[in-house]
């Protein structure tokens, strides 16, 4: 009868209506059912990442999905810059070295955000780089970079496209794909999005299907271009992850139901009051100036066991939040704010972090972390 | 209210048990309750298989599978046979080139298998090929290959491995992983293991492993070696397909409560029972001297489109069946065999495609078909 709660920043709570809609009996994937479900969930995902540029699903992680972003737009030898502040932009630069790609790292401490002149410098330095790799939130660390500014330095440059990992922004906050001019943007499942994990999602510019044309990396699961062409008739080339799909077209039509501006306002508040209410009972913010709305990481008292206040909270409240990653291991917890969670989720996890210090033998009043949160999450 | 069949050789349908165990709260992929459960599905996988080799699960369709089945153990420039009688044995042939393998392939008319004299001789002509990519169950003609006797002749030469595509036949039928030898052994969730697509599975044998160890074709997603050190911790290198691994093991228990023997008998009496059904109304088989137990195709009468009566069948009768692919368009339809079906289900598919011929025009007495299965499948 032990009721659990998820605010790990992916897999994210899914949806009761989206649980149920994926246990009917399954459909498959040639037919003219699915194709309409296809079809009207590729309509809604433009919606989602504000774009007018193709988009495409795929049967894997989101990290199979950034893999496809760079075998399908670079070739061996190519240069690429990449922004790495944590785990997830390492992996950009993991993915572009297995292939034989050049990467000119840009190494930033984690929990710092990139500065834009950084970019700049790099860019200038390298006129041949043929892509930069950016992630909009690194969820190991909860920093959000800055994508519209680095963005705009991309665009002025003809041969240059931009990639961002969006797997903790699409849907969290406010990234919008052809305002901003993105080139590329991977997002997955199982984070903003509210589905188990399992579907990777990317959109291309025009300007990357032409770096597309002269790109050499082999490839087959992650081809964009084959893909592209199933797409355009509402299928994929290989067998489509149908239930994953069918939960997707579910999720997507609750945050339209709610409006991108409030489904976004909600996570920023959140966000905010955690933020707020974790400093009012003492504990730092790994990101104080740069925090992504997705996730919220926070240092604890030097005295408590990260690792093990995570596994207290987890197995003894049923209340689910990640610890650190690398160096911040057993040193920070990150709460996420994402998708299917509101206020009184908020506060389920203020006051299970509160009470799991005062378990660990770090002295703190219980409630009041709630009552800086509810003050700001307001009537 | 009007219930559906499925009865396409993928995705087949999902028991009612497996899809509410999917339904229950997403659970995150980094804790001891989901290793225990990825354990569980990894020892039950190797009953599956029948080995004691090391088994992956990966967040992909079988195709990806498949692709890392060549990217882990090939090199460019290295030689493969590839065994070609559909579109699946083809697909071994793209994926290789994809990757700059050079491919020695024995294309076989579709409906036939492949001669093991002419494997032998093509072994024999090129004594540094690497690897042999078979297909056990050829899912776009319902063809089974003699894999066993395939292996033989592999096992004898030490520089070369057999790859096996059994994504229609683990679980399906009989295809004893150790006990002949199988390298690489590669399967899919939509099949007879009974789930929605998503999931790959793959076995590998230390013989396979240590041509690993040469492969310099580049991979991230579906690096083998990296899984291979994550699953020795009951994990995986990225974020796994969570509710497809709860799935996969709800269905492998409803498999172990039966038995092998019993699955294999089943799908093998439902195969036979279904071809002498369809011949006793005067439909010829696509494969009458190797069929797959999975998968019975059926040659339509001429005048018939096949296309339609898929279409009626689907749309009207509420009775999912595959048609035929390339040449083969609007010629055959295919039954699967695999997984949650049983009598009852050949029955249904038996007369939807009696009455289904007689509205488009072809002359077939009702229930005659039944009656010739029922026989088969006795008391």
């Amino acid at each position: 009868m032990k009721r659990t709660f998820l605010y790990t920043p992916g897999p994210t709570q899914v949806p009761e209506d989206a649980l149920l809609e994926m246990a009917r009996p399954i459909i498959h994937h040639r037919t003219p059912q699915f194709e309409a479900i296809f079809a009207d969930t590729l309509k809604k995902l433009k919606w989602l990442f504000q774009t007018q540029n193709d988009v495409l699903i795929l049967a894997s992680s989101g990290t199979g999905a950034m893999e496809g972003s760079v075998v399908n737009f670079l070739s061996k030898g190519d240069k690429a810059i990449v922004v790495n502040a944590g785990k997830f932009g390492e992996r950009w630069g993991e993915i572009c070295r297995a292939y034989g790609v050049e990467v000119i790292e840009l190494k930033i401490e984690w929990g710092k955000a990139v500065k834009v002149e950084d970019v700049k410098a790099a860019l200038d330095a390298n006129p041949d780089v043929k892509a930069v790799y950016i992630t909009a939130s690194e969820t190991s660390t909860g920093v959000a970079h800055p994508i519209k500014e680095v963005a705009a330095l991309v665009k002025e440059r003809e041969n240059t496209i931009i990639v961002v990992d969006a797997i903790t922004a699409l849907g969290a906050f406010n990234v919008p794909t052809d305002e901003w001019g993105l080139d590329v943007v991977v997002s997955g499942s199982q984070k903003a999005l509210m589905l188990p994990p399992g579907l990777g999602v990317v959109s291309i510019s025009e300007k990357a299907w032409k770096l597309a044309e002269t790109s050499t990396l082999p490839k087959f699961y992650f081809n964009f271009k084959k893909e592209r062409k199933n797409h355009l008739k509402n299928t994929t080339a290989y067998t489509a992850a149908v239930t994953l799909v069918i939960g997707l077209n579910k999720t997507l039509s609750m945050m339209q139901e709610d409006g991108l501006e409030t489904v976004f306002a909600r996570t920023e508040k959140m966000a905010h009051a955690c933020r707020e209410a974790v400093q009012a009972i003492g504990l730092k913010l790994l990101a104080p100036t740069c925090p992504s709305p997705s996730v919220t990481s926070v240092f604890l008292p030097e005295s408590v066991d990260g690792g093990k206040l995570v596994k207290l909270m987890r197995d003894t409240y049923g209340v689910g939040m990640a610890g650190g990653q690398d160096d911040l291991k057993g040193r920070i917890i990150r709460i996420s704010h994402m998708g299917y969670v509101g206020e009184w989720d908020l506060y389920i996890a203020l006051t299970a972090v509160e009470k799991a210090l005062n378990q660990l033998g770090h002295v703190t009043p219980i409630g009041k972390a709630v009552g800086v949160a509810a003050a700001i999450m307001g009537a």
